[in-house]
């Protein structure tokens, strides 16, 4: 195997290690390349590991540890020891995150985070069991432990729970040039940063200076004549999304995250931000869909466990519809033909239904939806129910007349359609407004009461103008 | 009404605008806030609207536009005048930013365009007309006109498109010094940036160096000996989405984008790719519903067109399964109780199948899904799909059994519902992983073809079984 002799600078990945690139041409991990770290783990060749996997970026390491299988995993980050990257444990599902983190010693785990930001130590740590969590913090210097302990005091999903506690803050009466050679000096810096924080002596927040505007200012200037107040300052105890959305508003790079008394605590910046929005949408999701948190690595018992909840409650549903159709099982048994069609009537009002809550849901989410134009909605959603109502009752009534060679259930199953199409459109929009309003979730639940309406609805409807209309003749 | 009298800098938004929060509890404008501009419109008082909706973010005038009226929102753009921020027009829906944009003279749109960055100059030109482009771009500056015109050659939803043509590049051979002076002395910067390009004569990118080094680095040091390589250049014609997926992967804050001879163009920031990050976020949600890319200011007769497609689609399904029933109307005839529970094992096959179609679907867009663990996948769903069909069989078999008295009714559906709950969950991951390998969008196309199996299957399995147990008796 020829290998190429570039010299690699710390930032450049590496790609076409051992020869091999990391992702093949479906944006896979390559079978080369997993051939590769498989054989070099059978042998124990340290060496080539570090080489190989140690250049590569943490995203691209979580990638590899996704793709490997479990006995893998574990003996790639034993045989790699002090020099696998543990921010790459924030790239990987929670399974295989704890599966690799249990089999590690809580000292190698203590040793390894204290190279790691704050926020990945607590990706990390919070997960753990009480009594792990607090053998590891133990073991952790001082000032980390009191930052990591205060971060992880703050609930789950919450900003402070997202924060990195490293952070640069200046006192408001420094010139541009002292800040520039303090951080010349000063060896603690963060990693990266994009601004600067300024704050009181008792380390309140008053304000913040974005980089480029340093680097614009002459050296004499005054801090606080540069710095812009912060307005979307956001509180440690906010709920992660909530933060997101005010990133998303403000178009912000980072945000100072402050404490009830408004302290300087930390800072959370826009890729954390960036995996919250894209969590929280795959979230929403899966949610519509009655699949719970589960996740691609969780095991048959776990992933049935997840779906389970969502089916019995779909069950009752279904029963529910069920016992509709019992009502006129007389009708049924003089024309069958109404128990080929029922189908077609409910399961097309389920369709346009969901069109119309797929849209509410989403437009509730984005705050497009509100109480000024709710009403202009509704009524636009009454409009393209009725509409569509009619364009399909025409054709399902002239295909089934023509199936059964019988107007009469043409004309009937026409009818049905417009009422449930009509009532699919309303309740497509009501339920998720009123379930907002009640401060439920109406991503999780819409869906249920939505498929009952329309087949309770369009069973009804069929059926019972049928039986109205046969009894009638 | 009192005035508050504090003074403002610019980056403070006005919430209390005339004493009144711009948002109410819910996060929507609020009611007094609304009513307060609305008279500020009616009474054509200039002044009041220049203060209380000039000194508001941009995001925060695009939701307020979103909340007037049509005559309220293009009386508003006109009376502020100069004043009026346009960046607010890439905060509203398409049809909104239409509207306002197709009520206002060429002219005004040109002057307005030059206050504007190109990303968000580009984003109000390339809905309209190349007519009124072309009249619109003929009015720019020359070096204005070159930049929008090079993105706009640039393909629809691709890096070029979103790109901001705004950026500092030096050559590598200065030293920080000189770049600092440079920065502090050029008035032509962009109006925020992190990041600085390094390039050689012919403006091929060598590469890049953040501000935070730059400020932590000695006046002496050369920009060639701080600099990254930048591994993650975007090619111009690349798609928007797969520049989002670099982002995300490298947790990247801005990013070169160079032409096909690797010169520097532009550069993309982060905010640009959260806004496409939850964008396509909900082109997936919509499309998997078959709204298409419908907005909530589209009318009845647009919401209707973009609906009417999918629903199409779904009743020739619908019509298939109908035939499927027809094929058994002699069993139905004799055993009503058939079509009373028919529904019941379509209707969970379809929920279980798309709870499998979900998590697929978005394995497969985050690419967690692919070809080494897509045989692990399978098995896992067929598990899935055999215990929870055991589970609900057995719960719906004993139900059936019991409602109608009839154990060899509950034996029946029992049956089907393994059958249906299993071949359910092996569709809703094989359909969407053979989209996916023949290059159409699973998210799209998998429900329909998901609902055809489990509708047909469900229906055959339990009427067929049905007629074939009744029949032997």
């Amino acid at each position: 195997m020829s290998e190429p002799e570039t010299e690699r600078t710390e930032a450049t990945p590496a790609d076409e290690a051992a020869g091999h690139d990391i992702y093949g041409e479906d944006g896979a991990v390559s079978a080369p390349f997993l051939a590769h770290v498989g054989a070099a783990i059978a042998d124990r060749d340290t060496l080539a590991l570090k080489r190989d996997v140690g250049s590569l970026h943490q995203s691209e390491i979580g990638d590899l540890l996704q793709a490997l299988s479990p006995e893998q995993r574990r003996a790639l980050v034993r045989l790699m020891g002090e020099e696998f990257d543990f921010t790459a444990l924030t790239e990987v599902d929670d399974a295989v995150r704890l599966d690799i983190v249990g089999s590690l010693p809580n000292a190698q785990i203590a040793r390894a985070l204290q190279h790691l930001d704050s926020d990945d130590a607590v990706y990390i740590l919070e997960d753990l069991d009480q009594a792990d969590q607090d053998e590891i913090l133990a073991q952790l210097p001082f000032t980390e432990r009191v930052r990591l302990r205060r971060s992880l005091g703050y609930p789950e999903e919450t900003a402070g729970r997202r924060m990195q506690t490293e952070f640069v803050a200046v006192p408001p009466f420094w010139t541009v040039g002292q800040t520039i050679d303090y951080m010349r000096e000063e060896q603690n810096l963060p990693d990266s940063f994009s601004q600067i924080f300024v704050v009181d002596p008792t380390f309140r927040l008053v304000g913040a200076v974005d980089l480029d505007r340093i680097l614009r200012t002459q050296r004499a200037v005054r801090i606080e004549e540069v710095m812009r107040e912060t307005p979307h300052a956001i509180p440690a105890t906010m709920d992660q999304e909530e933060a997101a959305q005010i990133f998303e508003q403000y178009d912000l790079l980072s945000a100072a995250v402050v404490d009830e008394n408004g302290r300087l605590v930390g800072v959370l910046t826009i890729d954390d931000v960036v995996d919250v929005i894209t969590q929280e949408a795959e979230e929403d999701l899966m949610r519509m869909s009655g699949v719970g948190d589960e996740e691609l690595s969780d095991s048959v018992l776990a992933a049935s466990r997840s779906r389970v909840p969502w089916l019995m409650v779909n069950l009752v549903t279904a029963f529910l519809a069920a016992s509709v159709i019992g009502l006129f099982d007389a009708t049924i048994q003089q024309v069958v033909a109404l128990a080929v069609l029922m189908p077609i009537v409910a399961g097309m009002g389920g369709n346009a239904g969901s069109q119309t809550m797929t849209v509410t849901v989403r437009a509730l989410a984005t705050r497009e939806l509100d109480i000024y134009n709710a009403g202009r909605i509704i009524r636009r959603e009454m409009g393209v129910g009725l509409l569509n109502g009619i364009i399909f009752a025409t054709l399902i009534g002239l295909v089934a007349g023509l199936w059964f060679e019988n107007m009469h259930i043409g004309g009937l199953i026409a009818a049905a359609m417009v009422i449930n199409m009509f009532v699919a459109a309303l309740a497509g929009i009501l339920i998720p407004l009123l379930l907002d309003r009640l401060g439920i979730d109406p991503a999780v639940a819409s869906s249920v009461f939505l498929t009952t309406v329309t087949d309770v609805v369009g069973f009804f409807a069929f059926l019972g103008l049928a039986t109205w209309w046969f009894g009638f003749l």
